[in-house]
């Protein structure tokens, strides 16, 4: 259909869906300067995923769960819309927006194309969902909204230009100043900050802001922020979904109950309301909620009718918006606002009602979804290494089920349990297709026989993703009759990075050799029953039957892996019996025995108290750090409110204490391993906590590997287990968290910076979310946990930092309806989870602890990738090529520097993200401006264009700034929100191709090379 | 926009809303004789009021009581139904769609058009509502039925076809061959029918029937007639309303839980179960319910691709279909089916739970309905004879209310109380604009002065529609002073007519005249206590006054009224003291006095017993009939099954007795009143319960007038209040009941004609309407008694008529969740609904009680309508044209025939229908063919054209009858069921213009006149 014919189709919608043959409603209002602006915003909130998956949802399946269809809420949008171009709606989720778009016409396409040109339909936020800022990684918020703006970008040119997070619970520092002003947004709405700080803000008029959320990026990364005054609805009595309460608009004097003069008048009071706690006369209506407009019109046909008496009344002035239209007549108004730093954490709805609990539930899908994201860096790099293949393999649908699981009731653990685990399934396909991307890249890679691209490469790499559960069938390989495995170790890092790898082997006599041939040293660590019990129970449940055979050790060897690049080892029986690996030693402790033991191979030890069980002395003789050092395990019972009058359950979101109960370590059970690279000392500290704290010869941190669970229910009572480090440092109720694993926040115990709290619960209120690390310090060290997921955590007690590793039980009556009880089941046999994880500590002098925290934060997100392969008779080491680094030989990223994205775009384009890592005064030596060289990341390519874009990609990073709304903070005078001046990076000169990188700064490219008929990859490599 | 351009858009919005870009779905399946053909249905079914009021429905407002809104199902489905030319509809309640098409721009009203045209849309039943088929009379359901016809044939020229009763509780033989035979109706279709009865015929395949419903009529007047299986929603797990539960069918391969083989699955097997209880390979599916298709399109993508995918599979064969298309399907397959005589009554969905309350519930309402309905035919008749005024006052508006106030939740009572009000309302509303037709048109007819039309008529009538609470203020004007009062009685029947009426007056020494100057013989019959406390609450609850003196006689004198015509009567003081009325003797009885006192003046008398209150017995000299009777009251204690595993409540639809009270008569409280013309029995029953027994010396029944309540539920017991008439007949179980005030069924005690009786409610299940009377009868005689409203009776006990008066308390559990608990109010005092009601009774030798029945009953239908005026000064007899009758002098209608209709439609021309009123064998002098002349019916007028029509006006009775489907009944030969063949009235010759009517037939005719420029009317005036 051509366009004329459209615009006639248009017209004709307009006629016939308008209401009435008397009646022709003015909805044509704008902006009225002298009077309180409604702005009506029609909108939808619709979760991806939630008490029903994101294609239950999708289609409107499941709906005894919940009524809700999004196809509908589309379907019913388009024609609405065609109505009266007046009318307006936002969409935000592009998850289920693609899922809509796919299924279209080209015609409905061309019409909603239209209604998109014109403004009528407006994307904001515009990722795939609407994240969580609690608990995702800032990495996984990156790509996930730079998914849905490409696709943006791409399918109708637009930019969304509003922040809209108006459900998750609390925001974060990042969302606001990285999520928001980098990715170029005007302004940044959400629903939900604490009650208390509402009731300041309402009374203040303080709901609206400008938010500089960076310390760092200052006034260069603020961002127009504002509250809801109450929640994302429409006033009480305007929620016009089909079958809903509010009382419609009853117009007709031919039937009884006219009530216009009643509607507009209870309109004005609800506008003059809402007039009194905001600043400016515009005011938003947020007409919709989640998973409305199921049948659009009933809104709009009210909406319609409010807009054309109320206008008629003429008190108010009542029009059809957008938050970018909100955004503008604020903007307008040349007035200046409140100045809001740090974040909105933690969320409290109410009284003992801290939304604190959920940064730490389900905490195994936490752990997937933080595996997942290191894993989706490394494959893409692989990727494009390779060469992207865009009908697949490729690592697009776990692109997709990584971006859907930063869903703010996703990766929270606050959706129903078949809801998680159509999440887990959903990483599980995304990764075995990415699998088999890294597996034949990594093929690939090392055959050197293949000059000309990837035809048929030679090696088949098996990877072990239940690799936690002590399950590799790769490496549990019988090397005893002459076989060899090849182990691969890939490092997406843009350091060269020496660790210690493991996995179980079947065979004790076993050498490993690097692919120079050189003998390594490795030991082997004795596979001990709770890691056995956990191989079997799950390995069954999982993939439906166990192995018989349990290999006894896992081998441990150093690795050396050159940046962005590939070592290659072998594994092989030794050539005379005692020459391979080396047994570590056991020794388990007797009653009455030795008072205490030392354990470390390297500048760290430890001294355990072999009566306690627990850690007392910790010292580290290269920076003579020495500290004493407790750690225990307690659990809070779950508050069970159910007899009460105004109850309140803990539950997935919420976090209610109800009493601590320490958790005693059995002294019997204390058993240290002890070899060359690494000791261990095992503790089964009850009968469902199982702990390994493990010390490695080169590294001057304790690494604690615990199995939780299955937590005990019989008793009734919720458990939320927690572990205490205790130190002597005196930090004065202060602790520091990161904010989404990024900059790190300020908390001081019991006290908020923008107003005067008031404590009702005196642990839940002070938990925070932690996806990195938290520290505490006093004048003289500074003592550093980081994290392997992410995690609720605290430092309720001076000296002592706090995590949440495990909670359940029961439903906090927030929506979930059902109790947080997760189980794994083998047929119908089925136990509590047990959670298997890792927390790295260590204590440094103060002012030295950000190196770790910064470059060995960055080794956890990004673990070594192993690939395993047998070696078929022929040495594969002289026929492969074993070692790779995809950057210049000489050149490393600088210490501050992290590659955060590399990737291949279907366009044939390549993305890439560069990340400084430093705080501002964070480090004295690397927060600093810091230097790129692109031609030495990519040594084989000829760079022929270098565009920087903003964050999500979308958009000219040049256009971005001179687009950017310029906000008046209140007090500030012009030029001193600039006072210290921010400094960035500049322009990245087309010549030189470096990248300067200010603390903090992320920056964005597309890169183009010149095409060359022979893949550059593997000309760079026939050339080395 | 013209045609083609239409097309257009219509193509457009076909591929708008088609589903997907890959899938096109094959919806355009017809019939295959070879398979199971499954008819999909999709309709709503929208009740015209129940849980919210009418327009509450239509606009969608009070949603939170039942989300419900008929604009959104009718806006929603046309761009459903332009998207695919396969998709069908029917539209049923033209109450509703008269709203939403008055709403419509022309645009959208031609786009309708077409879809009708086109089938797409098809209208059924097409009454205004789907009137209830136990308590409606027969002429409120053929008005209701002709005012929704009227306005589809002239809108859009189309005749439904089918009836749909798919909701109403129970079925009555006048539905079936008077409104739908005679309506031109090929099938008929309804959900419910008596549990037991369904299973049998389930068992059988007989739920769809050859229903012949008149024993007069016959073959003649049957119908096809189809019980639902179940009920008229979809197969559980096909119902596809907007968030509704059923599983969509999710065909998307790109999403997870695709499920087309399941649900293909499901379908084939829902088909087969029900293919398995149905005659040939049609089955019917009714896709929708209550107020559904709130967005049409969620029930249309999900048929779209059942259609498609069920016929992909081939086992059986899915259609977009109706029931026209389905009745037509079945008549093709020439098979031969089931004959079913009589009735649906009563009906029970289970075992404890028959639905014969509702025969009574909210008796008020019932009366005010029945009232009105005889006013309505009245003014009707006053307004032609005046001339029709398109722009009001009309009847219009009474007649929109009388057609809503009989749906199955208005009349019925079973609607919540401020639905009951709103009904209420509405013919308060009507009837205030037709009394001011009513007033002018006898203001003109008395005006002898305007001979042309009538400009400005003289005289100011009025009405006293609060007569039966004593309140007359016309009458109640002081004529100590001189001043007279002109009564002006109108009768509405076709026959001349005497009859006592009565009215409250203020003066003591009165005398009535008649037209001609003769003194008329007139009794003052005192107003006692029970009547003026009646009066005082009523009064000011209905008016918010109540005048303060109270009238203490009503004067009563016999009329004598002309066919179609008035009297005249002046009321005045008397010139000599005791010249006037008679006064009342009183005779209050004392203990012990008297043992017993006969009252009567006439042919009638009745002996009272005085110790027990109680008549005992009962003699008419002129035909020597003498009886024992016994007249008492009792009450049932509602059953109240809340703390049951099952319970079932006694409430607004259900009759569920547990215990029988028996009320004992207080003796002290009789009154005797005698006179010359009426003879009195007050009896205070109980402190809530008072009775007048009244007898007329010229007529030879007895009139009992109650007044029940507020019946006391301080007790918290449900009380349903009935009395007992007991006679020595021998009736063997047996009793008769009208349908709908038209045949008289036989019913049997505990005993069905269809199948084996399992009896679990011995006084429920034994209850039927009554609407007009009831009788039994034994050897010698015949006992019956007649009603002034609908309610529910039966013959318990041979000898026994029962009738239930009054019932509350509780709620039953069919959905409208509120008690039965009717109160009336003055400010915030509010006591139990007072009910006052006559009822007639009357002893006949055997044979000779349908005279009584018949033609008395129609009286009662048709009560003397009274307006009153003051004389004002000068002589108005000799002013005024004092007597008329609108035919021919000479003439008046066959003692067994009643014009049901005569109305001056909006085109001019002129409705009339004639109705025998006898049963063939009822009567043996009046069962017989009668003879009407049309001419001497208008003698003023010149016949130019009569048209003989169906019932319900729409068509031309000779086409319909040529179009009638000939179905087979099992058993009968080709030309059997036409012996005894059914004689009928035959065609009207345009010369004689005389119509024939035979036994039960009802004929409907439109009538044009030679157009005069003179009233015709007046004409006739100035000519007699």
């Amino acid at each position: 259909m051509r366009t004329v014919e459209l615009i006639g189709v248009v017209l004709f919608l307009g006629v016939l869906c308008s209401e009435s043959k008397y009646m022709v409603y003015n909805t044509s209002a704008g902006i009225d300067a002298g009077k309180i602006n409604v702005h009506l915003v029609p909108h939808t909130h619709d979760d991806v995923g939630w008490l029903k998956t994101v294609d239950q949802y999708y289609v409107g399946s499941n709906n005894s769960i919940q009524g809700a269809c999004v196809q509908n809420v589309l379907d019913s949008l388009v024609p609405a819309l065609l109505a009266d171009k007046n009318r307006k709606f936002i969409y935000v989720e592009q998850a289920f927006f693609q899922r809509w778009w796919n299924d279209q016409s080209e015609l409905t396409q061309s019409i909603v194309k239209k209604l998109v040109n014109s403004g009528q339909l407006e994307f904001i936020n515009g990722g795939m969902c609407m994240h969580d800022e609690a608990v995702p990684h800032y990495i996984d918020m990156i790509d996930q909204t730079t998914l849905g703006h490409r696709f943006l970008k791409e399918e109708f040119g637009v930019t969304p230009r509003i922040g809209w997070q108006i459900d998750p619970f609390g925001h974060s520092a990042v969302q606001a100043y990285l999520l928001g002003a980098e990715v170029g947004f005007d302004s940044f709405f959400f629903g939900r900050i604490d009650y208390q700080d509402r009731i300041k803000r309402k009374k203040e008029k303080s709901l609206e802001v400008i938010w500089r959320g960076s310390k760092s990026l200052g006034s260069s990364a603020q961002i127009f922020a504002g509250a809801f005054p109450e929640n994302y609805e429409p006033p009480p009595g305007f929620y016009f979904e089909v079958n809903a309460d509010s009382p419609v608009v009853q117009d007709n004097v031919n039937l009884f109950d006219y009530n216009v003069q009643d509607r507009v008048n209870d309109f004005v009071a609800a506008a003059i309301a809402q007039a009194n706690i905001t600043r400016t006369n515009h005011i938003m209506w947020t007409m919709g909620t989640d998973f409305r407009y199921q049948y659009a019109y009933t809104w709009y046909r009210n909406m319609d009718k409010l807009i054309h008496y109320v206008n008629k009344d003429g008190r108010v002035n009542a029009l059809y918006s957008t938050p970018s239209i909100y955004t503008d007549a604020k903007y307008a108004t040349s007035k200046s606002w409140p100045l809001k730093i740090e974040d909105y954490f933690p969320y409290a709805d109410r009284a003992n009602a801290y939304w604190t609990g959920y940064f730490t539930s389900r905490p195994a899908l936490k752990f997937y979804v933080r595996k997942m994201s290191g894993y989706y860096l490394a494959a893409r790099q692989l990727e494009f290494f390779k060469g992207r293949n865009d009908s697949g393999p490729n690592t697009d649908s776990l692109a997709d089920a990584m971006a859907i699981a930063q869903h703010h009731d996703a990766v929270t653990g606050t959706e129903k349990q078949h809801v998680a685990n159509d999440y887990a399934k959903r990483l599980s396909i995304g990764y075995t297709e990415a699998e088999k991307v890294v597996a034949s890249s990594l093929a690939c890679l090392t055959d050197s026989k293949s000059s000309f691209g990837c035809g048929d490469p030679t090696t088949n790499f098996q990877q072990c993703p239940l690799l936690n559960i002590t399950y590799c069938p790769a490496s549990e390989t019988d090397l005893s009759h002459g076989k060899n495995l090849i182990v691969l170790v890939y490092n997406s890092l843009g350091w060269k990075r020496e660790d210690v790898i493991r996995f179980p082997v079947v065979n004790e006599d076993i050498t490993v050799h690097d692919s120079e041939g050189r003998k390594i040293e490795s030991q082997l660590v004795p596979i001990v029953d709770a890691y056995v019990d956990l191989r079997k129970y799950y390995a069954r449940a999982y993939l439906g039957s166990s192995p018989d055979d349990v290999p006894k050790y896992w081998i441990a060897f150093t690795v050396s892996v050159p940046p962005l690049g590939f070592s290659t080892y072998t594994i092989s029986a030794s050539k005379k019996p005692g020459a391979g690996s080396t047994k570590s030693s056991i020794y388990k402790f007797q009653k009455g025995e030795k008072p205490a033991i030392e354990v470390g191979e390297g500048n760290l030890t430890l001294t355990i108290s072999a009566p306690s069980g627990k850690i007392i002395n910790y010292v580290n003789n290269r920076n003579l750090v020495e500290e004493s050092v407790e750690q225990s395990f307690s659990y809070y019972t779950g508050y069970n409110g159910v007899n009460d009058k105004a109850p309140q359950n803990s539950g997935a979101y919420i976090f209610r204490p109800n009493g601590t109960y320490h958790i005693k370590a059995e002294q019997a059970s204390l058993t240290v391993i002890q070899g060359p690279l690494v000791n261990e000392v095992h503790q089964q500290i009850n009968p469902w906590i199982f702990q390994t704290t493990r010390l490695y010869k080169e590294k001057e941190h304790v690494e604690v590997e615990f199995i939780v669970g299955p937590v005990p229910i019989h008793d009734g009572f919720g458990k939320e287990v927690a572990t205490q480090i205790t130190t002597s440092l005196e930090n004065s109720k202060t602790f520091y968290t990161d904010s989404n694993g990024r900059d790190f926040i300020k908390r001081i115990r019991d006290f908020r910076t923008d107003w005067d709290l008031e404590v009702n619960q005196p642990v839940a209120g002070n938990y925070y979310p932690i996806n990195l690390g938290i520290y505490i310090r006093d004048s003289k060290k500074e003592f550093s946990v980081l994290v392997d997921r992410s995690l609720g955590g605290s430092s309720i007690v001076d000296g002592q930092i706090e995590l949440m590793l495990h909670r359940l039980l029961l439903d906090d009556s927030r929506g979930v309806d059902e109790a947080l009880n997760e189980t794994v089941c083998v047929l119908d046999d089925c136990r509590g989870l047990a959670v298997q994880g890792k927390y790295y500590y260590r204590i440094d002098p103060l002012g030295e602890g950000a190196k770790w925290r910064r470059s060995f934060g960055q080794e956890i997100y990004s673990p070594l990738l192993l690939a395993f392969a047998e070696e078929d008779g022929e040495n594969w080491m002289s026929s492969h090529t074993p070692t790779f680094s995809a950057i210049d030989a000489s050149y490393s990223l600088p210490d501050n520097v992290a590659l955060i994205t590399l990737q291949e775009l279907d366009d044939g384009k390549v993305l890439l993200r560069l990340a400084h890592l430093y705080e501002v005064g964070e480090d004295s030596d690397l927060s600093v401006m810091s230097k790129v060289e692109l031609k030495k990341l990519f040594p084989g390519k000829k760079i022929v264009k270098v565009r920087e874009l903003s964050l999500s990609a979308n958009q000219e990073r040049e256009e971005m700034e001179k687009r950017r709304l310029v906000w008046k903070v209140e007090g500030e005078t012009e030029n001193q929100n600039e006072n210290p001046k921010v400094v960035r990076g500049v322009p990245v000169d087309p010549k030189k191709l470096e990248v300067d990188l200010a603390p903090m700064e992320i920056r964005t490219f597309v890169m183009e090379f010149e095409v060359d008929l022979m893949s550059t990859t593997f000309k760079r490599i026939v050339d080395a």
